[in-house]
């Protein structure tokens, strides 16, 4: 890749994180580019979490792993560090968040090993394109998330139930939004659920167990996608002596196009 | 085309339905071929009937239409000839009833155009390839249909409301249904609506305006796809002088694979 910063937004985007003038949340920041999940751990639980990814891909779809200690991903994008290009990171010690920093390369191993997740933002972009309503852009918070009871696909330590997110659509609207997110297999793909929250586990639709509450309209329905949070909550129960995650909505932005994550 | 009978099975039937062999319902009669719904109409007709198909195809999926006055469809099938091809016909005089025979040369006339129209038949071999439930089949009776609020586009004489055919699924077989059947536009294409049955204007699910209820099980939503016998009951509103369809039921089967009609 060629990219230079002054041409390229995503990478535009990747330097502003690395020097400390991007450091919040990553919504609208470089319109087009797929972001993603980042979840670092060391490289003795790398083999049990690829495999859960392998056995999980909605909630878990893969984009890149990097080789161990390396903070390169040459498939994601031009010159990537990734101890300093997401705007703000997590550490978590034995389960415990114990930092928030924008840079985490002080505390680089040589056995870490990043897995980056894709994220519903690409999927979202292609709704709005579509005149879809996406309810929780429009009244500017997160996207409502629940615990479910649909268990996940073990793999080593890693264990635990689907989290998923979800936007009220009408009827018609949805069908819309099955039809354009199955395009999308490599960022959660097609929903997983529609309609009644119970059927799923979900006790109070209006109580969502991560981000926020967002107006259900009459005439609309709730639909679920398989969600990037999952990871994290899985990854947080196994509570490893060391990990790193991206702050929530704090994403590395790669050089990919969404537009090119569409399979047909 | 170098279609014998022996070995051509969609021939076979229509060479029974010729010889007065086959006279009943087909289903389940050359499966693997589409099927398709039929309306032959005087040609004054026939050029408003073309442009209200072209405006409403998620009902009216035209799959041929006929020169005036010739019985043959070459692009639906081998040596087809309309007048004695489908197992039973209705014949309509001012929107009246007056006749059911197996074949209709006797009454034929030069400035007849016939219209063939995709049938969810098509769909409901790929659904049931998919593992999905289709109750009706279950159940042995005929698809429920529902006359609809939703407005037809009119034109010239022909108006109407959409009708609906309805199928019970739980939300992620319906999920895999909206996927499914999205593949096949010709043949109706994705579900216009699931879930609450008045919000269409439907009154009563367990009493379908054509064809048989059939059960909704807990955890089932009812949904809803563009019925080909909207077509049909927009040409009788109108009460042409003269006109034939296809006995319900009793449809024209062609030489195109039910899979060839998938788009992707």
């Amino acid at each position: 890749m060629t990219n230079t910063a002054d041409t390229h937004p995503a990478y535009r985007a990747r330097l502003d994180a690395r020097d400390g003038l991007l450091t919040g949340p990553t919504a609208n920041i470089a319109p087009g580019y797929v972001q993603a999940n980042l979840a670092i751990l060391p490289s003795n639980l790398a083999a049990d979490f690829l495999r859960f990814c392998q056995r999980n891909p909605k909630p878990c779809p893969l984009l890149a792993m990097s080789e161990p200690g390396s903070p390169a991903l040459p498939d994601l994008g031009h010159d990537i560090d990734i101890r300093t290009d997401v705007p703000r990171y997590r550490v978590w010690h034995n389960g415990q968040l114990v930092d928030e920093p924008i840079d985490v390369r002080n505390i680089w191993r040589d056995d870490l090993v990043s897995f980056l997740i894709g994220c519903s933002f690409s999927f979202e972009e292609a709704m709005l394109d579509n005149g879809l309503p996406v309810r929780h852009i429009e009244q500017g918070c997160n996207v409502p998330m629940y615990r479910t009871s649909i268990p996940t696909q073990p793999a080593g330590p890693f264990h635990g139930q689907l989290v998923v997110s979800m936007r009220p659509l009408k009827a018609a609207d949805a069908i819309r939004a099955i039809q354009v997110t199955s395009r999308f297999p490599s960022v959660h793909g097609a929903p997983v659920h529609f309609g009644d929250p119970a059927e799923i586990g979900i006790a109070d639709i209006n109580r969502p167990d991560y981000g926020d509450a967002v107006e259900i309209r009459q005439g609309e329905v709730p639909v679920f996608w398989a969600c990037g949070v999952t990871p994290q909550s899985v990854v947080a129960a196994v509570q490893p002596e060391f990990c790193i995650t991206h702050a929530p909505g704090h994403m590395l932005i790669t050089d990919l196009l969404n537009s090119r994550m569409a399979v047909l």
